[in-house]
């Protein structure tokens, strides 16, 4: 039985952002604070549920993390969950110490209290936890601050009921993608998906990729290879997360059934994106026949419709190879800042890709991000 | 119960081998043709079995491949089974075609068709399979021709049963390696496996790996996002198969456990490791606090005691960049050529970077596998 959450957006005031944008933030990590926050929108049995077991899926495996609980030690206090599927973030601190503080003209909220429910075998129970996050973010974060967008969470694994939510609140104007945890027990590519992104597209969303749940709760093992052992060793593991996802959008011929929609990877870095899209198409003219709705090369999708955020910056040795890797991937047009606030290892923008020539940053600091979320420009927030 | 199977090698003839070499090739396909050739080195019970049911293993996923059957056309005939773990070579064709065709001094067998039995549950009958192919192998191949080498097989979810066999034949002069599947359920860095590195450091023999199992069997799927759907598809995650281990033994802190021993990644292509390793090294620099056992940086690792064959050459764009992955790498110690014959993506050694200057292509064609493999320079054949 589906829980029936009503609308709570209300009218948004909407405004067009122009050239004087200066820093789009692609990835902020925003959530509940306390389990209380979402038992408004929760039915009495759930939000027992809730408090009693919470969000389950799993777990984190690798709760060590880095920082402290995985976040700057500046915004943990005691108010901090830290533990499963909560978030640190504190809205008044987000606000003062990143979008004022480091200029953010939009900044893009991408959760995280509700990843794990995307790990989870009971489908309604799941879905009513992001449904309810979904309805407390646009209550109490986008109303608060008209900067800020939503990447709004789904259950991957029930795409109906995803479809459903999407068509519920996806009209909201500062609603401008659906986040897909990585993990999950089959690739994004596949027919499985297909109402969920058939609900994108009746919504102009974006597709955004973010790593989370791999081997937890229902979904496989990180690796073919089994559990990592330690938080540093798993994280060697995320770009593998996305590439198996793209390349099953490439193969099962994703971008042309789908051919308005565009893809946002988050979080995973982009050192890792040269030599996979060059292996893609070398596969792909040897093996093409075996896939003979993918009519061009891997890398021409790649290029057009996939957008990757820049964080955790990778630092090369030598470290001029960075500009030798944004110019293989096309990074003037498929790059796009995201700091990853209040996260530990959290890029400032005002100290990241500083070298780049003016118009480069522009391109990766504004309008890339704004090529990627086609809603972007539409701005929200009655009280802002 | 283990079946025992009597020592077959006989007392080789040695020679060192010297400045007149041309080309090693580390990754050579050889296998049975057909079921029978396994009959003389196992017990009735288990030549009855693999009779009837084959190798099992879970079988090949993407059976389609590439070329005919995974090879190249010209090496199928009738007597090629090209089914579960059995390969369609000839001993007679690679001789001809490859060793003398191509001019090529020494060869590594790296077989193929008893992986399979890696992702197999019966321990025993398993250990028995792989025994009995070590067995054909030494009998039919390496004491055919002297140019041979043998990375021989073990059932890595075995350790202690494959400790014994690395013992029983790691003596044998043309053996060289051992060579793991990277299909299992945890990665190589961990405890599980310490028998069988150690019998490695006793026997002076490489640890090599190479793909293949992965998500078949008792294995965990491909990718922390499940199955591909095709073999194409499925090539994309490759990498990441060699990068779960890799990791694990950098941050197990496997290198400085076994300090002796050189590792051999094969058919995995090498563009991923430059992003691969820098990435190690940014985690590592600010996470080492959860794993203190490991005191240096993990590309220090790398470059001293892994290397990497050529095979699947990627093919960049632009074509120049490849050089620039080479020096990323410090590709003149860390690279070895690589035909991959009889597969029919295979790399003729006349055809392969032959645009690199002369001496850093004798690294990558002679010096660095003789690094790689200590025990290749001593020769083997009685009948060579």
């Amino acid at each position: 039985m589906a829980v029936r959450t009503p609308p709570r957006h209300s009218t948004d005031l909407r405004d067009s952002v122009g050239p004087r944008l200066t820093t789009i933030d692609t990835d902020i990590h925003h959530g509940i604070r306390n389990k209380t926050d979402l038992f408004p929108y929760l039915s009495r049995v759930y939000a027992d549920r809730y408090d009693e077991y919470g969000a389950g899926g799993g777990g984190n495996l690798y709760a060590y993390n880095g920082g402290v609980r995985g976040y700057r030690a500046d915004v943990v206090d005691g108010q901090s969950p830290g533990g499963l599927g909560a978030a640190a973030t504190n809205i008044d601190m987000t606000i003062a110490d990143l979008m004022d503080g480091c200029g953010i003209d939009i900044g893009m909220l991408t959760g995280s209290s509700m990843y794990g429910a995307a790990a989870m075998p009971d489908l309604d129970y799941s879905s009513a936890l992001v449904r309810a996050f979904n309805d407390f973010t646009i209550e109490h974060w986008l109303a608060r601050d008209s900067r800020f967008r939503f990447s709004m969470g789904i259950c991957p694994q029930d795409p109906p009921q995803a479809a459903a939510e999407i068509d519920r609140i996806g009209g909201h104007p500062g609603i401008v993608a659906v986040i897909l945890p990585c993990g999950a027990p089959r690739a994004f590519g596949q027919r499985f998906y297909h109402p969920i992104f058939e609900a994108c597209e009746r919504n102009n969303l974006t597709v955004a990729l973010h790593f989370a749940t791999e081997g937890t709760g229902v979904n496989p093992p990180p690796t073919s290879a089994g559990y990592p052992s330690y938080y540093v060793e798993a994280r060697q593991a995320r770009p593998a997360y996305y590439q198996a996802h793209l390349a099953s959008m490439v193969f099962e011929g994703w971008f042309d059934r789908f051919p308005t929609l565009k893809v946002a990877m988050l979080e995973g870095g982009f050192a890792w994106v040269p030599p996979f899209i060059w292996k893609m198409d070398q596969d792909w003219k040897g093996l093409r026949y075996q896939v003979p709705w993918v009519k061009r090369l891997p890398s021409e999708f790649v290029k057009e419709r996939v957008r990757f955020a820049t964080q955790p910056l990778e630092e090369p040795d030598p470290p001029g190879a960075i500009h030798q890797l944004v110019e293989w991937m096309d990074g003037k047009n498929t790059l796009m800042f995201a700091s990853d606030y209040p996260h530990w290892d959290w890029d400032d923008p005002r100290g990241t890709l500083t070298q780049l020539d003016p118009a480069l940053r522009r391109r990766i600091f504004v309008e890339n991000a704004l090529d990627a979320f086609p809603k972007m420009r539409i701005s929200v927030g009655a009280q802002a």
